[in-house]
């Protein structure tokens, strides 16, 4: 009997089979091999988390499978520590004397990936001042998308990813408790997210230990917030913080999450600050009603669509279509957005394994912004919701 | 005599003057219109700061100069009370029943944007599980590119840029100071960074006051922390932070910032956990001279590559070579990256205006990594460095 560490992470057992699902998709398309630059799709095949720049990096697979990392000379040493990939090739830096990926397109004629090539984009896009060719210039070949394939594979979650999204719902409930807890009147919205941030994010690495690995760009610990989202600013759902102080009779929009091992979930709760007016409370109602709706509605077998429109037509059947201004929900994993999506244009078949946002609002000027945010999972007979933050207005509404 | 609010922020005469010179390039160009999918050129343009998701985002100009936003419904009301654009064109939402992309070519065909376009992307990336066909496609017109003459439009800095990029290093010193104050022997990074962080952003908030917008996706406040470089870890430049525990002898890494209307200085510093070794002696010491090579390279007239070349001289000069794994610096703004970079194989002509980092670094297995950054201003007869955090070895050593 072997005695494995604890497999709290995804093991490079689980990966090597996503690949090998890349490489049997590959094989059907005709393709010589799959070029990847989306450092999300790289974490997901190769377990390499980093921080992108200009420098170009690629995940690279050829026809029988074996797979290099391509990394600027910087991201060696952390590249080769991770020893996910059969080979690690490095450029020296970008953009130097000779273009990235003028050598990228070398390797890839030595790796036999040439004539037809999947990718998730014809080069590196252009951010943090990159500018460069298309790899089909490079290269000569024809570039085949697969960013479909892709986002297909990463929508089915596997137990050791549902594993990881239950962690991090722990972690976005503790400090959405805190941040519940330190919100009074007078106090500011940054006031209270740094504290809450920082008390959670103390605690999940206490609990987790050295052991914990973020895997994020930008973050490495449990967060809660506001989303800009008070009093009349509730109104718009997307509004960036601007260390608003609360006042009694507040609407307030929060959002918590924390990544484990580059995994998210997504917590978010309309709360409101003193006694509810009978508005809010009318508001509040029906935006649980519309998200009750949506729980009932997402069952496998059916599309997405069907769950977006179900919320419409409890929308239109009580005159709500002035407050919505978005669609019910959204998938999520490696990225806090992913698709499908539960709109009324998705109508991708729902099934077992998918992980989904429910999270359908209303937003009504000089009143507030009225969305309840939950994580949950496809199971065969319905869903399971893994959030479990009280949603009722009672739990909901503060002492002033 | 006018009386004028405080003008801390960009003002919307000088965006009007840099959508001014884009369609004077439009029309040089013989382009009907331009459109900028990027949420920092958007920002440059038109002030608007949003969260970008999978719902497409554009700022659309024709050849008359007239703007328009086109947003989901989402966003409608955000953008319209920002009212920078001589219209808000909204669609319902993404993917729905009919794509966005379809509409917002019908509204540029309405606008006359048609047969040849300029833009920043051929269409909207798929970021966050976004789907969608190209610009060319939905509009049948030629896509001209128009990134290179943005990235050196924003890369020559305004007044009134500088300004914030000055206002940023104070606060980026500020959270780099209590850093610093804060660590000892024993914490860890994440309580260091979190602790620092949150009463800078707090003092910087009281002192700024209500006017203050981050206008960044990701942060509202002043930041310190430290880069994952510490102890060993240090000889990878990019690593992500782990909570390490601090020990005598560490040799640390940092990074300070803040963003002030969008704008990102750089501050980062090499400290020594007690009295520094001999090896950690020198490897600074030949740090901070190839910094000072740097800042001496800089001048209006040269080309960018000059000032990486006269850091590599050094280099091999002094047999470092093993140690050097990047560039010596990349110029920034709007974004924490941008281009030009003090880079062998960039050859841009260095211009008053034009703000750089210089940091160059040397990373040795097993002792440490060292690296400082400097935020630096080209003037007509030379460089301003706009940081003035110590950076000797002695006021970086901390005590044990």
């Amino acid at each position: 009997m072997a005695v494995h560490a604890t497999r709290i992470a995804i093991t490079s057992e689980e990966r090597r089979a996503r690949v090998d699902r890349l490489k049997a998709h590959a094989a059907a398309e005709g393709l010589s091999g799959v070029v990847l630059f989306d450092p999300c799709y790289i974490l997901y095949y190769s377990g390499f988390a980093f921080m992108p720049t200009e420098r170009p990096m690629a995940w690279l697979m050829n026809r029988s499978g074996r797979t290099a990392f391509f990394v600027p000379r910087l991201e060696l040493e952390h590249a080769q520590g991770l020893a996910e990939a059969d080979d690690v090739l490095h450029y020296p830096e970008y953009p130097d004397q000779t273009h990235p990926l003028t050598l990228l397109g070398q390797h890839l004629t030595k790796m036999g990936i040439s004539g037809k090539i999947g990718a998730d984009d014809d080069g590196y896009p252009w951010v943090f001042g990159y500018r460069g060719p298309r790899l089909s210039e490079v290269t000569g070949a024809t570039v085949v998308p697969v960013r479909p394939f892709i986002e297909d594979q990463m929508a089915i979650k596997s137990l050791a990813e549902v594993a990881l999204l239950r962690e991090s719902v722990h972690w976005a409930h503790l400090a959405h408790t805190l941040l519940h807890r330190y919100t009074v009147v007078g106090a500011s919205e940054t006031d209270v997210s740094l504290r809450a941030t920082t008390e959670a994010t103390r605690a999940m690495l206490d609990a987790i230990g050295p052991i914990y690995r973020g895997q994020s760009t930008f973050e490495s610990g449990a967060s809660a917030s506001y989303r800009g989202q008070i009093g009349r600013g509730a109104a718009i759902p997307h509004a960036l913080a601007t260390d608003i102080r609360f006042q009694a009779g507040d609407v307030l929009v929060t959002g918590a999450s924390a990544p484990l091992w580059g995994y998210y979930s997504e917590l978010e709760r309309t709360m409101v600050l003193g006694p509810a007016s009978e508005q809010q409370r009318k508001f509040f109602g029906h935006m649980l009603a519309m998200q009750d709706t949506a729980f009932e509605a997402i069952r496998p077998g059916r599309p997405t669509s069907e769950v977006d429109l179900a919320v419409r037509a409890y929308v239109e059947r009580n005159a709500l279509q002035p407050y919505a201004k978005h669609h019910t929900g959204h998938a999520l994993g490696l990225r806090i957005h992913e698709g499908p999506f539960f709109d009324s244009g998705d109508h991708t078949e729902i099934k077992p394994g998918m992980v989904f946002t429910v999270e359908p609002g209303l937003y009504v000027e000089g009143l507030g912004g009225f969305r309840h945010s939950d994580t949950v999972l496809v199971a065969d007979d319905g869903i399971e919701v893994l959030t479990y933050y009280p949603r009722d207005l009672e739990s909901l509404t503060l002492p002033t």
